[in-house]
């Protein structure tokens, strides 16, 4: 995502709840391709750090035109039984809060300038709850609402609001991968067959596509996956 | 909704989260109908106060075989910059936290029996964002998926998760009533014309109907409204 | 769903295309439980069919209060190849124009008397298009949204419109056993366990209960399925 | 949208019902452009018009890589009393019929080819019925269905099906003008404010991105509509 958007000349801001090492790769990939980058290590579920880090930014790099929220909380399937109060708080806490949070913060400064846009990633479980999703089906499908009701106020404001349902498995060894097991990803990438994984690529480029419509024609939800899944409508 | 079950022969247990003596009131309202309750004082945000109070109903009164609940956090309409972290936090914690929190304690009691019924009373903001819906939203929106989630887990081991949503304004003094104060509300009431509110002993109707639907038919969403009303998708 | 209604008084009248001692059978059958029942073979495709019944129904027997519209064109799955141009026309002249039709005859009459309610049986298809339901899910789904029109015109007006989603399979010797022959039916039957297949006996209570709420609560949409089956959102 | 292909270096073939001339202007104008196409006048309702002009393209000009349908049949909003039978018919046949029959005849073709998009425009109508769309809803509600149904099929098989919701009024003097008239067209355009219609050049870039879409990450449906416009789910 990062290098897509610096690709095209944004200075990218990239934040990670940890892995500092990985964190400053990312920006020295960047910058390796003639891009311009800052990293932060954000853990989005303290008090303040979405509020200051925002202001950091806005401070010392200037004006965030473009956010991408992509803090999810999919942790795999578990029963009721097996998903506690702390679970299910968290993933609310990351998902639908840490968006309100960022909202309440950049929001004001958008519309003072009179345009941007917010941009969040989401997954199957926001349009449909399903066994073992209690705990990321409620905190993201309530985030799909938040979106609407943000969208219904500011996108006359000339702030873009949209909300990107990622129906599918993204080809992602640091987060998939890392879920899976490397052995695992690998059968479950050769199971599924080419291009059945999503490509984190190619996914940025509808981002920067929807990031970059003209204001009269501007896309509030849409959907992704590989052309050999099949949606989440059917099943 | 509870005279309409105490009618059947339910015995009745009616909780608020204040004004005790309306509560003793409902009570003996149920009772002098010839009708069985109890009643209890529930703030549903506070740690073990819904998993001890079903534990009480459970040991004392007997098993709970339809729950009905309603709890929601309707603010009215509110702009992101007069919605606080609290508020958000709050109308969470009473809406979808309360909810995981009952389904957790109670739905393994009801699986051991291989029966029972959770109705969950929902809005229009669980369908649809809207200016001002923030909080609300959010929290409401996030506990339709977590009803799609329990229901997936839970439909096949006998329990029933209905979500009813109320997509219109009740005639409800104790509620409705209080927050647009007595002359508005008569007002509101007078501009909607006959049955423009949504009577809530009618509402129980459906409520008593879908608890007993044999378990062939069992339905897990319905949308209820006035005659006169619009639905929510035609603004 | 006759003996239903009759059991609460209506006179009912019962159309089907062919099978003419099925159909007297039916009222016959009524009749004999204490009811009141009449029957009509219909061709819904047929010019002028629907429309000369409504008028002669209203002229002979008196005003409709209560009309269920039960036609459906599910044909089993069929791939786009082997899905005919007549096939796909025959699916929208039963199943969508059919319901334009009734409504364009019926309901003027409703408006006139100040009541009346229309209900729709529908299916799957109706809200998600799937491999083999080219011709089906286009009539069916075309009709929602028709039922979404009528409403939005004619509820104010005192007409209640219903779409009922029948998420499953039912248990109808008559058609789904005629479509997969006895013997198929049986052990359909039987895989799917005890109340696993939708009764039609306690379908008919919820179309019951929708055509007699409140006019301050109806209901527009519900969805019905077994316990034992998944919903139609979770594949 | 045809000259946002054609400077891409696609060969364009544009088909519209009537006004020869206007279509050779548009020829012409994107060959001044220095892009590729053809025109042909094609009355999608005429039996055999639609296939027998896909094979046409094929022989003549190559195989169909992306086929875009605009077809729709929005008559402004009637009432139920004044939308005909054949109005009714000849929207269906429009927009729903006219979409299979494409599909019948060029989906076997790509699917050889192992490739191409199918691209469908549909509107508000398609999501959700009000009053006075009873006809329009119906057709292109069904097919929104029958997209679903098609991507099922084909998808898997290399074939890309998006169904894009345009939720708003687009500046177009060829149809929206001449429906409102150019006065009433100016005003219209002037009470929406800068930007308040959406701009079909604009609109031309999501077709082209969705078009071109890695396989990875194809998007089936996505909705477009002004800044300054209310998304349908809010009225």
């Amino acid at each position: 995502m990062g290098s897509r958007f610096a690709g095209a000349g944004y200075h990218v801001v990239l934040c990670r709840r940890s892995d500092e090492s990985g964190l400053q790769q990312s920006v020295v990939d960047i910058e390796a391709s003639g891009g311009s980058a800052s990293g932060f290590i954000l853990d989005a579920t303290q008090p303040e750090a979405i509020e200051s880090l925002v202001e950091q930014i806005e401070t010392d790099l200037g004006p965030i035109t473009v956010a991408i929220f992509n803090l999810g909380a999919q942790l795999g399937n578990r029963d009721l039984a097996d998903t506690s109060l702390k679970q299910f708080e968290l993933a609310w806490r990351m998902t639908s809060f840490g968006l309100f949070r960022l909202a309440k913060v950049l929001l004001p400064r958008m519309v003072e300038r009179g345009s941007g846009a917010l941009l969040v990633t989401s997954a199957t479980a926001a349009v449909r709850g399903n066994a073992g999703q209690h705990a990321h089906a409620a905190a993201i499908g309530g985030r799909r609402m938040l979106c609407q009701s943000l969208n219904a106020e500011f996108s006359a404001q000339g702030i873009h609001i949209a909300h990107i349902v990622i129906d599918g498995a993204v080809d992602s060894p640091d987060t998939l991968g890392k879920m899976l097991g490397p052995e695992n990803f690998a059968r479950y990438r050769e199971a599924l067959g080419p291009d059945g994984l999503m490509d984190p690529g190619e996914i940025a480029e509808t981002y920067f596509h929807i990031a970059h419509q003209h204001r009269s024609v501007w896309t509030f939800e849409t959907d992704l996956r590989s052309f050999s899944d099949k949606p989440w409508w059917n099943g």
